[in-house]
């Protein structure tokens, strides 16, 4: 099933991609390899608000940061609709992720919170979903978010 | 001299490949460049347990650390083993590490921790295990383990 | 305009590469893509001192993070100098950068921090220095310096 349709059957929105909060761009595609793309790293803004600010799990739950992490695929794939005028349905496979969760300094369980991405993407590209991730924690991030997320996804040609 | 031969001399075993600790695999062959597989991020864990918990240099002794940091080479063999059906002998060049080291506000040493992984490369490829490395302090990692490293691997056609 | 004139009109010296902290290497060539070059994580250190050391803002400024940011970019244009035999003019476009930013919790403009490095690429290479970046809090960092950064950049062929 293509892309657009799991997201209707989903009931999922891509929004408008978020504006880059300084110097850098949504997403690039790798110029000897114009079947990669990677994305910035990815935030949980939505309409240019932050869903949450603080540290996961005694600022944020885990169940929220999760939703955070989910918020950042849909971010992450509208960066790939810009750069690719809405062709969504090139993506392929999911590569990589780059986790990266504020947390107080006993947090452990980073890989739940990630999974709020992970399954998310699961659910979007079945198989094909299914990527290498590194999951940490950081002592804060921009906007004062919960979660930061990169992505590196491969696209048909 | 091959890595398999190069490991039997050095007396090291490859583990079974830890599983993974949530939605997401091993490691991954970029589709579009099969000589060049990713790893998710690795963790100092022994047949399903933690190494060590804590942070550098703390609660986790610089030295340690460094033993950890070894641990994760050996679970990144693993899972290239995974997923190249135990043929690690076609690994031939090492390209890059990200190294995650959980420690104290005020530590400074992180190559020193990260030079675990990057000297038992280096004995196991020669100058094929010299690669690009970034090392930061994060304030925590999954299941309280005091390093996390990704590897890039150039693998023979 | 190639970038060794720019870099003459603006008046900046690309350093002599700083020596890896480790058993690293400061740069590769990707084997399979010899047109994609990375760099080690690059830390704001001149003539083999660091500039700063501390947290962001309450030890070291978001202004001079942003001066520190700065001689990363030069430090990485000197890795790759080092590894093209001064053949810096291949460089033709900057694909992504990953900022590690050393700060007190409560921080969020990792971003202004991190446009230090991505303002002064787009000086040098204009539209081409345009890249995806992720950027985020860490604990510590190497030496204890406030930012460190990797790069990875698209060569001609």
């Amino acid at each position: 099933m293509r892309l657009t349709e799991r997201l209707v059957e989903l009931g999922i929105d891509i929004p408008t991609y978020p504006k880059p909060l300084a110097s850098y761009i949504p997403a690039v595609l790798i110029p000897t390899n114009p079947q990669q793309i990677i994305t910035a790293g990815q935030i949980p803004i939505v309409d240019g608000t932050p869903m949450a600010t603080g540290k996961v799990p005694t600022e944020v739950s885990i169940e929220f940061a999760q939703k955070c992490a989910q918020q950042c695929v849909l971010n992450a794939l509208a960066a790939v609709s810009g750069l690719l005028d809405g062709e969504i349905d090139r993506i392929e496979r999911v590569i990589r992720l780059g986790c990266f969760v504020a947390c107080d300094s006993d947090f452990t369980q980073h890989p739940v919170v990630a999974n709020g991405a992970s399954d998310l993407l699961l659910e979007l590209f079945g198989e094909n979903g299914r990527h290498a991730r590194a999951a940490v924690g950081v002592t804060s991030l921009p906007l004062g978010v919960p979660v930061e997320i990169e992505f590196a996804f491969h696209l048909s040609s």
